[in-house]
């Protein structure tokens, strides 16, 4: 008798850890979503640069995160993560105190969990290499890389899903601050890292009229982005989905379940309330902005995917996609160019989604939604600020006009994306 | 004892569910599958709009079965299917009654069968947009996904899977019927619309000259059109391996893992039946016919992936590879232009898949397989034509020829998919 | 009770087997991941080839591997491997016998294992086309895929994960020989392979100048080849993780986590080693080694993912990526052409991989590692140089000079990838 109950603990360990990394590896895929969303919006000639960005920074987030990231975010030594395996004995010793071995606390492996978080600040650190595009140095982008997956999203982790308190004066959690699976703490985090570049960067060459005109940058390749977009899709059913973090009974796989559908519904109301939209306002089906709508309608979920019915998530995916439209005209207007629209989708949608939680979940309050906001966005935009701030004293940021104008894939990377496809 | 029964109780549920979410996940990707496969086979100048066609057909399908295809197709309510969790002490009062926990029917999340049901809406909905591309006007198209999504593949699903009588006439299941993951319930009905589509719609100009020469139009982007292949066939493990609907005891693991099996064996008959086949015909090792071969053989088999042998399936993916081939073939003779061949692949071998059942199904007659065939067939040619023709009247459903040659990219989108890349 | 303890090995026996599933579904997935790494790195007007070989020769391989390779690998009759259902009634019985179920060997279905070994067969297989390609002739191509995939590749797998002992002489498991998930059965034995062919084959026309000069010869499409890189990136996780054999208790579950932790840091590691190394050399951040920096990094710990620490893992594979940036270079050098650089992935950093074993895993020995790479190489480079020079005389392996000229794809396929896209 208590062996089989000892076993049922252990399966229910060893599919809660296994759900773990198939929401990791989903969400690992993201970072090919993003790679092929930003190299398909951008111009042929920036195109490898961009590419050795997204594979580089991806590297970068897994070691810096392994190195310090998460012991910042989630306590434990400074350095080098201690990730290791729980003893099997000393997992069912816990066991058995406890009467039925299904209460208590996370049953999987820290491996698992470590492999779920590291993939998400990726993510953030994912959304800062479109937004700074075609005009940026890329040693400098890794050199900010390094310190925001080490320091900067940590700090901001620990003030929110760690649990602590933001420099001893508060703490979130207290004033009924809830953020799922990251609309503020990861998207909105990385699109306030990528405005404070974007603002010491300043707008390519080109974009902005001397009269206020706004010139059209088409992208490459919008296969490309398409692809990009459906895995970024696909993939944030890990995102979100491993985000309720455990699977083993009844409430958890009913939950899990919930999300999947949510985010899969919010993404269909994104597409058709930003395509809808952008017929009234060009007349014309803009396919990128379709793409914005797809992406729009995920940010707004991911703060809440699991109390809202399927009506009402494809109703906020809907707002998502209208409200990230009106975004990207209005940062257009104010000049501040982002050549993916990465600020809009990530940053102004993700606060949308931080303000809509309490409208469907009860726990969590408007004010405290709007303090963790402005925690996260004061936190992440100054501190990125100063790093911005120092690498361009230091070693400047942006190529030089020259190397714009050429491409920064020759002056970086020193080949062409699609050497037989583009006249020089 | 009761407690750990209990939990075994729950820990199945948990495993059925998540088996669920990772299925429905793999075929949501087949909507990237059928984006690139299309926008690979078409000319650069059509790209645009065909992506945007897959982004916005995968959201309507998913609104519209929400609102009402799902209540159609499997009871309850007409319009927006309450998608609610079940209450866990419910489902576990449900258990109490039973012997052991592992008899009786689904144990699994409402939602979790919502979300596998509705990308096979989608799947359904990706077939008609290949086959008419190149010439139909985008906001017609997507004024059809509305229609099929809300209604005709639901009203058909019902008499399938739904288990519903057709029109109080007949019951298919009572016939014999059987179409284990839909080789024609999915694949032969959007097979169907697209036919309807394709007569009212006619040929792409200089598809077929005067003298009834079939002139060759080659797709812009190969890589593109393997990849979505590549993408199809994984997917393809999503939508028939989760059609087992449990995995969570042996005879139902045993099952899913020969599905996975099967699917994948069908599918490298196909291309090896069609790259032979075409090799004989054209003297050419044919990529897109072996693209088209692998998808034959997973239609083929999508029917009843679960009882041949692997060497059976293999042989049956081959058969599907030998049949696309000649259906591209006549099908052009016939001057019915289907630029990706979506109507031979989902279509003709559609019903070859469902033939081929009782070859290794004694369960199923021949002749219930027919009935079932005609009656889809029947049922989504029709009003798929009443559909088109409607639209055709009040909106027009063809591009003008100037926009035709053009591309309907600039006409629809206004924007190119390529800009660099091409020369206008 | 007894019916409880049975229910809850039949759930553990459906874990193991749908965890088999997910993993083999994500090696599959890299057949996609080496077309597209390929497609992006040869010429546009022989990318139409590569696309072929590599769907055909994912086909060739589950064909042949189910008609012999299987039985030659794991024993069994010769033909037709007999992939049949464990019957349940018969795996219950041998439950009854056992202590309480969780003890004792695989209880999965057999044709879960079937599915997870066959997409081995196929990666190995992948490797070869990378490196011969652009001048190699097609159907002696695919020739050389049935003769690998049918006998070369099971005989040297039946030495190591079968068992077997070599010729009868030594068995290499009581050698001290471990290769976890195949850093030298698949990577090095795919390399091996390529190794042969392109001794044979000779370089493509203008690689290399008569006074020594390398002229670089850049990829078509990096995107693409990014893309690849990605899908193995992600594919990997279930080589390596499926590779445990068993999830379903905290040990096994652990064991997973670890290496699916592994498994991205160490790709992490080699991204950072080969991209730090190419900008001291090179003076560019250059995209392709970043590429095979990842690449090298996962084959580096493919021998052995589950004993390092994380640390350990990212440096594995930093020694990976900076040994695969070596030799290319020394490769170039040796004026063996290899377009991919598939030999210095797979083949010299999976010996790398090999000889790292021992230092994490004390089971392991120094001597085993080296004799087992020994047996491998010599094993499938001899073979293969042998059907490689029957081929050759036979139909001849290489391309004319003029079709090589034009590009394989006319010649061989009739069909250019990018129609619209390069000018003739």
């Amino acid at each position: 008798m208590e062996q089989v109950a000892n076993n049922v603990y252990q399966l229910q360990y060893a599919i809660d850890t296994f759900y773990f990394l198939v929401c990791g590896a989903l969400v690992m895929w993201m970072a090919a979503g993003f790679a092929m969303l930003e190299a398909g919006l951008v111009r042929a000639k920036n195109t490898t640069e961009i590419l050795t960005k997204n594979v580089a920074l991806f590297a970068i987030s897994c070691i810096m995160y392994l190195v310090c990231g998460y012991s910042i975010m989630y306590g434990g030594e400074i350095f080098l993560s201690g990730i290791a395996n729980v003893d099997t004995a000393a997992v069912l010793g816990e066991f058995a105190g406890r009467e039925d071995g299904f209460e208590g606390g996370s049953i999987y492996s820290g491996a698992s969990d470590f492999f779920f978080q590291v993939v998400f600040v990726a993510t953030a650190m994912s959304i800062v290499s479109g937004a700074v595009a075609e005009r940026m140095k890329l040693w400098a982008f890794l050199a900010f890389a390094v310190v925001m997956t080490a320091f900067i999203y940590p700090m901001e982790g620990n003030w929110t899903w760690g649990g602590g308190s933001v420099f001893g004066l508060y703490t979130l959690g207290d004033l009924g601050f809830s953020d799922f699976a990251g609309s503020g703490i990861v998207h909105m985090a990385g699109a306030s890292a990528a405005l404070a570049g974007v603002l010491l960067l300043g707008a390519r060459k080109g974009k902005y009229g001397p009269n206020g005109e706004v010139n059209a940058i088409p992208g490459a390749n919008l296969p490309l982005a398409t692809l990009g977009t459906f895995i970024l899709w696909m993939g944030w059913f890990g995102f979100n989905g491993g985000s309720v973090l455990k699977l083993g009974d009844i409430a958890n796989a009913n939950s899990v379940a919930m999300v999947f559908l949510n985010t899969n519904a919010a993404a269909a109301g994104g597409v058709v309330g930003a395509l809808v939209l952008a017929r009234i306002m060009f007349k014309k089906a803009d396919l990128t902005m379709a793409l914005n709508g797809a992406l729009a309608g995920l940010v707004a979920i991911t703060a809440e995917p699991s109390t809202p019915t399927a009506l009402e998530a494809t109703i906020f995916g809907a707002l998502g996609g209208v409200l990230v439209v009106l975004s990207i005209v209005t940062l257009d207007k104010l000049k501040i160019d982002d050549p993916v629209g990465a600020i809009s989708v990530h940053g102004v949608v993700g606060l949308l989604g931080l303000l809509l939680v309490p409208v469907t979940n009860s726990d969590v309050s408007f004010s405290g939604q709007l303090i963790g906001a402005a925690t996260i966005f004061g936190w992440v935009f100054v501190t990125s600020l100063i790093v911005w701030g120092i690498l361009k004293a230091v070693i400047g940021i942006r190529v030089s006009e020259e190397e714009e104008y050429e491409g920064v894939d020759l002056a970086e990377c020193g080949m062409d994306a699609y050497p037989e496809f583009t006249q020089k």
